[in-house]
């Protein structure tokens, strides 16, 4: 009758080496944010139902984690709060609610998790981790820089080299849609086909169009103008006559002249007429990170000048990012993170019990740590116990080491065994731990280690 | 039509001054629980329905955070995964899962948000953080000292000194029901009542034995026992004939003596046997952390033998224990958790908006916070801005400073402005703030500072 011990569908327990793991990268990212200008927000785990509804278009508002009233109303089967789906709407509620303690330009990041009923799969989770930065009340180009930049210099800080960021901007897709003369009621779903143009190929986009009613003509001279291995060229000749497409390149221009000399990491960045993005919400420049080699995107974002509108009055320009942290996690060498050298302090016998904890205590009061025995067993079962725990480092006071006012310390990396002054044996193992590498555990992959 | 700004009921925003304070809070008390030898384990914000059920009590189960059914099974109003509600359950669900990767004696913290559907109000919160620290597979009493010397360090590392840890155990609670006479089927609701020996007073408690059914003999004695101002003393005489008396007072005696003498941060501990502690699933000694001065409690918790046992066949011992850390931030007076200091690379105008990101790029490469101008204005509204986010030092390379190989530097915590090399500005920078303490801005409390 136990329910089943794996966390639930797309979630994941978190064992202290990944956890390690995990941490030392969002606190590269968050660090990379800080050095960058942003500061941190929180925000719930929760949002209103209302809060969330209509932003993520109809695809997203299905994945939506709907929390059932409490108490008599649980009956209904009513839900009222909504487990966020993005750190970027709930930003922008904070934003509204709270802009008059802020700074009138407000540079944010957020760190945590969201969540989304997706089918879950390979890399694909149900509850997955984002990184956003994103600058509030700032209108100009340069701040679409600012963001780009950052979250070049996160996957940089992360080991993520030779990333390609792909740029475009909803005035130059509105001004494209326009120029090839896809009626306007159509525009959103052939955008949505355009943006496949990497998985399905030039005839597979035009095949969609044709089957979402496009006309043939401007079906027939997209498939012609991508074909040609030159479509942002072939673009920008077609809306040489266009204001709004004109406008558009021009943002376009000034974020790849300003950013591409300045990605960390061997980052470059390709004016890609092609690249859509999901989400309703944005409104002018939008960008896409994939990873050196192709693939899938590690981070993008764009500008979104109407979303705090629906919380406030006035129009409120923002653009920012997000670090998709679980795909670059994948994508990056599962480096080792041990946890630090640790000390097992031994214990002689149940009279031994109160030396050993002071000696633990003084050893971790030198910024080691360091535990104490909890099997009260024999001495050749502690020294198990100890190595099966991925210490490095066993001391022992016994009848004879006391009588010296020593300590036996055996070194479980090299089996060596010396006796050190009980006085000074913590600041003997500060010094000798100072730079040690940390030791892995004998024990397989999810064991700790010291 | 747009909803509320605030975040639902229970929960909060954080903004940057508040989220550093928390931050660096949960970091120290992570720091001390990994000196204690304990490892980071991460779980899902929800688990399975029937991973939580039935193991807080009857009041625990109405406030879970229940979750429906994602997709066309929406409409049918069930849940099937819920919130966690503490730490504790998902623990021992993770380590009955993942056992054979961990170490037979396990010390694990977990430091993470958890939900509950209380009515908020002063200090309580529907989404609040927990800090838990269990050790798992280890029998000895030494565990249990463990447990509460780690608390203990927790607290001091936090800066609250002088907290009364009130220590019991189930094993007395049972004895001791047995010793009054207290029929079986009450003993539980008698423990509830006896828990609220503080708020209510000895009448109080007596007058809810005999509401509950608890016989006039047994009400009668309890309340002379408890009034006399050495209850603990009375019951150690009552519990002299008793078996499980006399095992739970020795295991009473045992983490005294061994925690007293060595709790950091000044707190002291007491053998307090009208301690219950609400949850079903304690089997040992129990204990709960009072601030000095009293009050609410700050820490608890205790031996949990038989938990792991609703997850797996066999038993396993547990005893854990976790810090209030939301009452414990609330006790301690509201440090000014400044970001570091930042530096706003003006911009002249929009030629020199390349070299401003260059500038502002390198000032980061010496580790020192930077971000050019946004606002695109004069240089007056620059400065103006830089003040209003908090910025320390405004640069700026004007045509004069150019020509001259150098930038303006002013700081803003002074006034003063000097020039400085444009080639070693960076490193003149990072010496300028070696240390520094940081600034506030001008506005707001809430208002970001530098």
């Amino acid at each position: 009758m136990s329910p089943p011990l794996a966390p639930p569908s797309g979630s994941r327990d978190f064992l202290p080496r990944e956890l390690r793991r995990r941490e030392r990268a969002l606190a590269r990212v968050a660090r990379t944010f800080a050095l960058h200008g942003f500061e941190p927000v929180g925000t719930p785990a929760f949002e209103r139902i209302e809060t969330l509804s209509g932003k993520y278009g109809e695809e997203g508002d299905k994945l939506i984690f709907r929390i059932l009233r409490r108490g008599p109303r649980a009956a209904t089967g009513e839900a009222d709060l909504a487990l966020r789906y993005d750190l970027t709407v709930p930003g922008a509620r904070v934003y509204a609610h709270r802009r008059g303690e802020l700074p009138r330009i407000f540079k944010r990041y957020q760190i945590g998790p969201v969540w989304r009923g997706e089918r879950p799969g390979k890399g694909r989770f149900r509850e997955f981790t984002q990184c956003d930065a994103d600058i509030f009340g700032a209108e100009s180009r340069l701040a679409d820089v600012a963001v780009v930049l950052a979250l070049a210099a996160a996957l940089d800080a992360l080991g993520v080299r030779g990333a390609t960021v792909r740029l475009n901007s909803r005035a130059v897709l509105a001004a494209a849609m326009e120029a090839y003369g896809v009626p306007a009621a159509l525009r959103a779903g052939a955008l949505t086909s355009l943006d496949k143009l990497d998985r399905i190929g030039v005839d597979g986009v035009a095949e969609e169009l044709r089957a979402r009613g496009v006309g043939e003509d401007a079906a027939e001279a997209l498939r012609r103008d991508m074909g040609g291995g030159e479509f942002a060229a072939a673009l920008r000749r077609r809306l040489a006559g266009s204001a709004e497409g004109a406008a558009g390149l021009a943002e376009v221009d000034m974020v790849l002249d300003r950013a591409a000399p300045r990605l960390a990491g061997g980052a470059r960045i390709v004016f890609d007429p092609t690249l859509a993005r999901g989400l309703d919400y944005y409104t002018g420049p939008i960008f896409e990170f994939a990873a050196a080699g192709g693939g899938a995107s590690i981070a993008g974002g764009g500008r979104y000048d109407d979303l705090c509108g629906q919380f406030v009055k006035d129009r409120v320009p923002v653009c920012g990012g997000s670090l998709g942290i679980e795909r670059i996690l994948s994508l990056l060498e599962a480096d080792g993170a041990e946890g630090e050298p640790r000390v097992y302090v031994a214990v002689w016998d149940g009279e031994a019990e109160g030396r050993a904890l002071d000696l633990a205590a003084e050893i971790r009061a030198v910024g080691v740590a360091a535990e104490t025995d909890l099997t009260g067993g024999r001495l050749g079962r502690q020294f198990k116990t100890a190595d099966e725990r991925g210490c490095r480092f066993v001391v022992v006071e016994g009848p004879d080491e006391r009588a010296a006012g020593a300590v036996a310390l055996k070194d479980l990396a090299d089996g060596s065994q010396s006796l050190a002054p009980r006085e000074t044996v913590a600041a003997t193992l500060a010094e000798r731990l100072a730079g040690a590498p940390a030791r892995r555990a004998g024990g397989g992959d999810g064991r700790t280690e010291g």
